[in-house]
């Protein structure tokens, strides 16, 4: 049975996934679908690319993920559909699959991306303001019933890509990274990877005017309230207070810097 | 595949969602169930009515809607089963199924109001402050299963209705309305209709002490920021600022007036 | 079809609950799942507990509850697999399971619980801080395709408990129980039952300062704004403002104490 995802910013108090369920199973009566958010922040694209690029390698190979964060919605921007790494990705083309792109790109994978122009794969009315009911539930639903993306759409080779921040070189050793999302705990994810820091040896962070000694395996190893570093769901550096809201306690926001050094280096200076 | 949906007041806390959900499958395990809405202001059935409205049409017919925003649940108010349009409706008859009433019947449409006086299609328990649990998903889950309504009730023809706020015409041309709706993004849905705008011309829209020259076709074509009027997921009029909260900014409430003229007859004045 | 629900703390911002489906539907992709509650409060294991309890019952014998309120994750904490009163749990042994096994204790059932250790039923990598993607869920996703329990598990005979808050007799009648939960709605659930409260005849509740005579039906038998008791939809004692928040305007918290006599006691005094 195939797997539709959604992920948008529409909220659940409108109704607006409910629609997308609908129209999808108009066509498509026997797909499963699962929400992954609806609570991105609103116009939020970079944010809806993380969530995306964290949670879809858990599906199953043929998963069709259809994400709307959409400030552009009706205008030039264009409805695309990806197909990488086994899965399927619809929605607008602004950078909301920058991530998917890049990793599948990082391990050499055939990428295809189609600007979505077949219009009769579409819902007959098209609003300028709902391209998710009108455009992207249909075409992930009509891909679902065995319908290629090549005939719903033409292959692009320039999806619009977002400006990612990644870490960079500190002379001397380390690596200086920003926070790039707080989850619903408080918990700061960097853009730092485990893979660049484990050649460092013991580590010392530095982010808000607090020092970090060395990471922690998980949570429970430091009592309550503690400030404390560990690697994510995703192996993502994070920076956490143990059962608390590390984002509160220390004034963070997402862009906001975060600097890790060996901790060998930091005691020889 | 039978769907049925839920849209109700109750919240996604506490877990009366998904209870609704074990009554169903219990009955009806093979039905696909949709989430609409759980985050209905409590006890808004005006709010529950205009949600319904603007997404049940896009189900497929068959489908089932379950709908509980029901401040008179235990009381001598009625459970009732509707069939219109295709598409069922059970919950309360508080007025909550007004606005899909309306709709079939603007159309000439058939409709069948049946009172749910059968209580041998409930759960043998039936609380006072739960029907969504005890009556409405059992009798949802049983007609999927093939047990037509008109055997868990009685037809009756004087379901209750909400008075509807409807735009005035305007003395000179125009039409005076209401904000009936603010969603998620603090877009301003109104009462007014696409088809009563079109005869006018250009239009020029007054609320909250501004004043909007002309309609856009999406938000993206002003720069954020912008305040706009434009058409909505539902041909309704919207008042809209680019990626922010025209209801927070511009201190709009549900009831607030719009006021919609001809921009020649606004010149002339 | 075998219907898996999820209950856990994680919120629906960040995607893990939609993680969890993926994961779930690449080991079993025929199962129906259902959502309980994603917003337990943040580490709160009671409230989780009393949750799965008054949901669980609701879905057919043989559903799967995987439960996740884990401030231990990662730790040496066990995961756990039960089986009682014909349904699965799978989550974390911290208490979680409490008033499940109470409840099938009580009515001396058979009850099995496992300490689930068998690796290769996992997800290849076990990161330390989301056993609910790595462990929970596809242990549940085994157990729907036919893997037993104990082949996923060691039988163990001392679950971790919660102590659980007991209303306790008043001397000269009446009981003095808690506030355990205070719903969306501002709803104020005790842990006084139905079965306690019927031998005493008309009632008198005293909380928060406050006096309640006797308890009505529902909602819909007092004007808006009246403070009522009644039983709720697990037959436990409730305080309430019809329409109202009866948490905020009595400004009660969970822990609270109330407390309830026979009137005729009390105005016997």
């Amino acid at each position: 049975m195939t797997i539709i995802t959604l992920l948008t910013d529409f909220g659940l108090r409108d109704g607006y996934p409910g629609v997308m369920k609908g129209v999808i199973w108009k066509i498509a009566p026997d797909v499963q679908i699962a929400d992954i958010s609806h609570a991105i922040q609103p116009q939020n694209i970079f944010q809806g690319a993380l969530a995306l690029s964290r949670t879809a390698p858990f599906f199953p190979p043929g998963t069709i993920h259809v994400a709307v964060v959409d400030p552009g919605v009706g205008t030039l921007r264009r409805p695309v559909g990806l197909h990488l790494s086994g899965h399927y990705f619809i929605g607008p083309d602004n950078g909301l699959f920058t991530l998917v792109l890049e990793h599948a790109e990082s391990s050499d994978e055939v990428v295809q991306v189609f600007h979505l122009d077949q219009t009769s794969y579409w819902l007959p009315d098209v609003s300028r303001v709902f391209h998710g009911r009108d455009i992207f539930a249909p075409v992930a639903a009509h891909l679902a019933q065995g319908i290629p993306l090549e005939k719903m759409g033409t292959l692009i080779h320039d999806p619009v890509r977002l400006e990612i921040p990644h870490p960079v070189p500190i002379q001397g050793g380390g690596w200086r990274g920003q926070v790039i999302e707080i989850d619903t705990f408080g918990n700061l994810s960097t853009n730092i990877d485990k893979v660049l820091l484990t050649p460092l040896g013991e580590l010392q962070m530095h982010i808000g005017g607090q020092q970090i000694n060395g990471l922690v395996g998980t949570f429970g190893d430091r009592p309550p309230g503690s400030l404390i570093a560990l690697y994510g769901t995703t192996r993502d550096l994070v920076i956490s207070i143990v059962n608390g809201d590390a984002a509160h306690a220390l004034n963070i926001s997402v862009g906001d810097v975060v600097e890790v050094y060996s901790a060998s280096r930091a005691t020889s200076q």
